[in-house]
């Protein structure tokens, strides 16, 4: 069986619940469906999670809120009008939604995200009766009676490992399941959301739960590319690629969906699929644990601005125990993430992004003078770094010589490089500047 | 004023000392010679210094040693012989022999010490007796009077830093001082040795308290080479490197001398000059602080075999924080030197010699498992490392292209690069088997 999850813009209004209606049941095996609370109908429009971000506001302030209440209810229906549902339908998401404001608790974040849930909560059984009424057997399941049991960090919520058992017991329905993305409940009873974006976290639960064979995530994307279309409109699309390739391409600027979403699918080694929901007929883009691959294939090139380097200069820093692990530390108690450490004898660089260093810039570099005594310390601002990825690029001759190559010939400097054992990617830091014409550099060696 | 160095090959024999006696006399500003021990005389020759180990072996175990003592003696009886000096130079040499052997302390190692500075002390009495002969006013000078005080580690001995301000007085002498190398005195006045190879740190020492114009090295070589002349036997020489340049090149196999050796001299940028005894004719090699440099210019490529890789991956590594830190600290727990940290997303590789690992291998990759619980550990063994150095190495672009070329046209695979901010250095990984093949590619395409 197949988990299928769609995004807020592929069930923002009717016609779009219409095509995902088309799609399940294209094939037998779409079995459960996540849904996002609608998105977008157009480039002005406001998500209905926004909406409700602000009702929930106004209710807090204790301002008079039935304005905002009438705006999520207008966008529901909306929806039930073109889809012809019976009026009784919109009449329950309105009952249900002054409910919760009259049931608000003591907990403002808890109340946030029972407001936010909402939106998938009440779109969910929207669709399921929308597929009712094209006379396809399905109903809403609520993930709270299902299973679907999180942590209690009200909007930043994680799933709790029991979760997957109970969650299992979904595979052996025999209506298509539709399931609201983006919340579940605590141990306790109360709902709760994970960080935004979590319908995608809902799916790949679910997925790796009922060991589904392939988890289908709609977008509105042919594919994930080999380049950011922003910069190569043409850039080719990938078929196929693995979870490590993703890691390394969703890092540097692929934001088709936050990888760290997919992390339970990945886990479990259900393959993801990519597709589009206005094209479900494209191929879309396979992601799976292993694939075979050429040694000289590139699966994408990435690349992301915002970064910056601290350089640490020390005479003798090569014979110095410890030196490296005390850089570490200090940026571990400033609490700064950093990349990549690519060094030299007597120097060290540290990667990072430009908004982890801020105006904690002064601080490290004072600690880094005091503690490490080094000869010399400055930061590099405006750099970008760029990720040659593909599975088979450690094991081929020359992947060094015609990336380098290219950006040579495109007048493209190289800040620094770093590539490890056994990696699957070659990263390049260049100046921000440089960043657009490297990218194409890359692009036209790798991908012409 | 310039400190002169001369190493154990330039004082074998009489022949030897002549020129060396030559070359001081060529330049008035030669005034501070600093000797060594007589070094071999052709290759199957024992070192003086070698001989006054087992000398001191054979007292400490009880042993007669009369056999050991006048094979220590002959050597100096042979140079006195040569260079025509009074019988009465030996006869005080075998005196001051039997005078440490009498007088030995409960301390071992520091009898073994004063045993082998004897090797210095002795020649640099015999040396300004040569000098004096041939009509050039010079003296011996004792290092423990004139201020040369060391720590109390006995046979790795560290200059105190009061030193160097009395030792300053030095440049206030009118004749030719010849100063052994090696060795000089503790607080209580007790003989201790700098590491072997001290007479080079004896040099920079004076170099810096007379703050010489320059220290002269005088080895067994013209200069210093771009490349290992046992692997490129037609490498050109270098005029010219920065002390940056000398430590990269220094790291990865270029033994003309130690680099630690000379620290004193680069703190206080004294320039040094490698020259040859038997070819004092020859230009040399000048290191400097800082170099003019032309920007597609590089120094050398030095390479060394014995190196290992340690390769952890982890799906969501770069989101956990402390994770290079916690890596680096077990490294440290188990006293384990590393040279470079290339890292990919979700990796991380840790490069270092294969000797520091070891017999650790084991407990190092159970406590990376254990602790850190990574999704894979591996070790690759026989790696060697590529070091192409030059100052104007960051500035230009196409240099990574230059060298990644060369080695993808010689079929060398790269296994991994590091090269970091504002470096001078770009490092290479290679397999061992592939590393003559990859110095004479890089050569070609940096030297042709």
């Amino acid at each position: 069986m197949k988990v299928v999850k769609f995004g807020g813009s592929s069930v923002a209004n009717a016609v779009q619940i219409s095509k995902i209606i088309n799609i399940v049941t294209a094939e037998a095996s779409r079995r459960i469906v996540v849904v996002s609370a609608p998105g977008k109908r157009h480039g002005e429009d406001t998500k209905v999670t926004d909406l409700l971000i602000a009702l929930a506001n106004a209710v807090l302030a204790g301002d008079d809120y039935e304005t905002a209440l009438m705006a999520v209810i207008a966008r529901y229906a909306e929806i039930q009008k073109d889809l012809e549902l019976p009026e009784a339908v919109v009449f329950t998401i309105e009952a249900d939604l002054r409910g919760r404001i009259e049931n608000r608790g003591p907990n403002d974040l808890q109340f946030m995200d029972t407001m936010k849930a909402s939106g998938e909560d009440n779109n969910a059984k929207v669709i399921a009766e929308a597929f009712i009424k094209k006379g396809h057997p399905a109903k809403y399941v609520n993930p709270c009676t299902a299973g679907m049991l999180l942590s209690d960090e009200f909007g930043n919520a994680e799933v709790l490992p029991e979760s997957f058992e109970k969650l299992a017991a979904l595979k052996n329905e025999a209506e298509i399941l539709v399931f609201p993305g983006f919340f579940g409940c605590t141990k306790a009873g109360d709902v709760a959301t994970f960080p935004r974006g979590g319908s995608d976290i809902t799916g790949a639960i679910l997925a790796a739960a009922v060991q589904a064979e392939v988890y289908e995530n709609f977008t509105d994307v042919d594919s994930v590319y080999a380049m950011d279309p922003r910069i190569v409109p043409n850039a080719p699309a990938i078929d196929l690629m693995t979870y490590r390739e993703m890691r390394e391409l969703a890092y540097a600027g692929f934001g088709v969906f936050h990888d760290e979403a997919v992390i339970p699918a990945v886990q479990h080694e259900i393959p993801i699929c990519i597709k589009n929901t206005n094209r479900p007929e494209a191929p879309g883009t396979m992601i799976v644990p292993e694939r075979k691959f050429e040694q000289t294939e590139v699966a994408g090139i990435s690349s992301a601005a915002g970064f910056c380097a601290i350089y640490i200069d020390k005479y003798m820093m090569n014979r110095e125990v410890g030196f490296g692990r005390r850089l570490l530390q200090i940026l571990e108690d400033e609490e700064i993430s950093f990349e990549h450490t690519p060094s030299g004898i007597d120097n060290m660089s540290v990667i990072l992004e430009s908004k982890e260093l801020g105006e904690k810039e002064k601080i490290v570099v004072d600690r880094i003078m005091n503690e490490l005594k080094p000869n010399d310390v400055s930061v590099a601002h405006g750099l970008a770094l760029l990720m040659v990825v593909g599975e088979g690029m450690h094991y081929a001759v020359g992947q060094a010589a015609k990336a380098t190559n290219a950006l040579a010939d495109a007048g493209v400097n190289i800040e620094m490089i770093n590539q490890g054992a056994s990696e699957i990617s070659m990263m390049f830091a260049v100046k921000e500047t440089d960043r657009k014409k490297a990218v194409h550099a890359l692009g036209g060696a790798f991908f012409s």
